[in-house]
């Protein structure tokens, strides 16, 4: 039997450049189904929800929601908040007014708790529902995924931007640090490796925070490859982390906590200027600059890997067709079947929610301080075809006449 | 008579996106005449010279010099050496002894200068000679000049990193600040306002180097902004200064200074820091963030205007077709003709050494805190066809039940 009855379509915490692209598939999709009364988006995450903050997307313009999918950053808002019990309840109070029966949450492991929490909630009350997370965080680091969508296009703008920083750095030699999002996993950060082509390209170090931050080691590190080429160019993930697992940055400065507890370590330079003064101080090295990615590598407009756009398209889709044909809820996964194609399926919200994904030992070298070729192929086909590339003067030196 | 011998070219100061462009129209035009015989590439500008390391570029093929005009940041490497009358004498010295006739530098002012004071040397000695000045900069501030290769690149850089900041921050409100390179001139910084296509979009606030930045204004601007659309996001030159001319950052802690005497404002992000804390501090708004641009704007992969490509390679072209048919010196000059079309021009170095050309005043609004549609109809050309646009969701908002 056919259910019923209105869909709910948000968009949670961070924004990421192909995130519209979900929300499109799922409200197009979604709109084909003659059960489905209406599709409601809501504004600014849960939060629009608990205040009954809808847009009717039935009533947009398909040409329009086409433009939207091709924006990066949540169109319809997002939020931090992070539900608890007590909130979700507040959700489920209302979806059952606006008999809304199929709700779409896009975004990371956070969110999809919420789902689980909502569908519980939904199952206790004997009210027929489905619930379904949409996979998004430039993280990466959902479980089960084999990445996730959002992740190829901001490592698309880090790799590019590396391929910039480094010939930067090759003109203006000295010490770059380049600072990138990632909290636990450095997927984000790995990325920055890609930028390398001839064999002394840049980064020559890249730290993530799957491996412990010795500062010791890390000057060490620096001064060897700066000896060697005469320059160093440096990837940080914005959550290294020493020994016992506290952030470098709180290490080294006193620093601010959003909602969920989390300490603030992106919209700061405070990282790089730090790293900076260190190798300044302790290595004498006089040039030293750092750049922090902040949130450019999130919602750039035209740095978009292709093969994120159409999988980040499917998963909306997919959690539109999961729902109607009958699964009660899940979390839409993508699973690599070649080299490259991709399958998507429908996990145990458990599996998911809550969970982080850390960088497998296989994609770290042994020192800490770089990436495998493992991870390189496992990246090379997610950031698609239309990827600028370097190229150098190869033209022989000219001999000398004054001092030969 | 024709003038035979070798002809160098050099990059020098910041790398920009195009400034390869250049380097490749001088050195393939300088290669179709026979009285050239070898094309040579200074290795890291003018310190390269005096130390005689020279790419021989008349064994470069063709092919790789269309691969290397297209990758952003100074192919021969850079200097931030500024000669003065002895250097001079030693490029001199250096010329004369490799029968260098011809002089194709390729910079910013202070480059424009190196090129007149080796040209009075070689005039002096009865050298025959001629020194091209080639130009570039991203901050748009040569004067003759309608504008300079390098701008439009990094100004599309800055256009589109702040469509992305406005999504983002339209999404997740708060106040948030973006650091744009300039140290004197604005237009990159201003750059940022052909990010806005809805009404409420940002940059709401744009404040450049041309206008005294005033604290309390800053403060008062801010609150108004943020109270109007609960959200505000700045764009900042590095640059700004007090009403005496000091510069902000340094106002507020102590800076590095570079080989020219110049106060190191990029590769920090201390000002995007303390303007942050300005906000949280004396207008208790919680959510501040701040991005400082940092090296990606003059060298990010992947973003250039395909204008600023053309225009770059065709001043290094003319260069070369100047310098050959027996003109001794100048400065190559792009003038605009009509909407949209440039002639380039020779023009006298005196008109371009050592001299920056500011904002026109018709180019800030009265309040200084933000441009004018003048501006925007002059720079909206520079950027090319190949801006991406945002668009928004226009569904009309869902009747609420439970609190209507």
């Amino acid at each position: 039997m056919e259910l019923q009855g209105k869909v709910v379509v948000a968009q949670g915490g961070g924004p990421t450049a192909v995130i519209n692209q979900s929300l499109v598939g799922a409200v197009l999709e979604s709109r084909k189904f003659p059960q489905i009364t209406k599709v409601y988006g809501a504004l600014g995450g849960v939060s629009g929800i608990i205040h009954e903050n809808f847009l009717d997307l039935t009533q947009e313009t398909t040409h329009n929601l086409e433009r939207v999918a091709v924006t990066p950053s949540s169109a319809l808002g997002s939020t931090r908040d992070k539900p608890d019990e007590k909130y979700c309840e507040e959700i489920f109070k209302v979806f059952r007014a606006h008999d809304v029966r199929y709700f779409f949450y896009i975004g990371g492991n956070d969110s999809s708790d919420t789902v689980r929490i909502v569908n519980q909630q939904a199952e206790k009350s004997g009210y027929e529902f489905r619930a379904i997370h949409i996979p998004k965080t430039i993280d990466n680091d959902l479980m089960v995924n084999d990445h996730t969508p959002g992740f190829p296009s901001a490592a698309k703008f880090v790799a590019q931007a590396f391929s910039g920083l480094n010939l930067d750095n090759r003109a203006l030699p000295g010490v770059h640090v380049g600072v990138i999002m990632g909290r636990h996993a450095g997927f984000l950060t790995a990325a920055s490796a890609i930028a390398r082509k001839y064999p002394d390209d840049g980064p020559h170090l890249v730290y993530l925070p799957e491996r412990p931050f010795i500062m010791e080691q890390f000057l060490k590190d620096v001064k060897e490859q700066y000896d060697k080429h005469g320059r160093c160019l440096i990837a940080v993930s914005e959550g290294i982390q020493d020994g016992e697992g506290t952030p470098i940055l709180a290490t080294l400065q006193q620093t601010e906590r959003d909602a969920h507890g989390n300490m603030q370590l992106s919209g700061t330079g405070a990282l790089g200027e730090q790293l900076s003064n260190q190798i300044k101080e302790k290595l004498g090295i006089k040039r030293v600059r750092a750049d922090t990615f902040g949130y450019l590598q999130r919602s750039f407009l035209g740095c978009v890997s292709e093969v994120d756009q159409r999988e980040a398209r499917e998963v909306g889709e997919k959690a539109a067709q999961f729902a109607i044909w009958h699964n009660i809820d899940g979390s839409i996964t993508i699973h690599r079947t070649g080299d490259y194609s991709v399958d998507y399926r429908l996990t145990k919200l458990e599996e998911i929610a809550a969970k982080t994904k850390l960088m497998p030992d296989s994609f770290i070298n042994k020192a800490g301080n770089g990436v495998t070729d493992a991870f390189i192929h496992y990246l090379r086909p997610l950031l698609g075809d239309q990827l600028s590339e370097a190229s150098r003067l190869r033209a022989p030196q000219a001999a000398k006449i004054l001092k030969p």
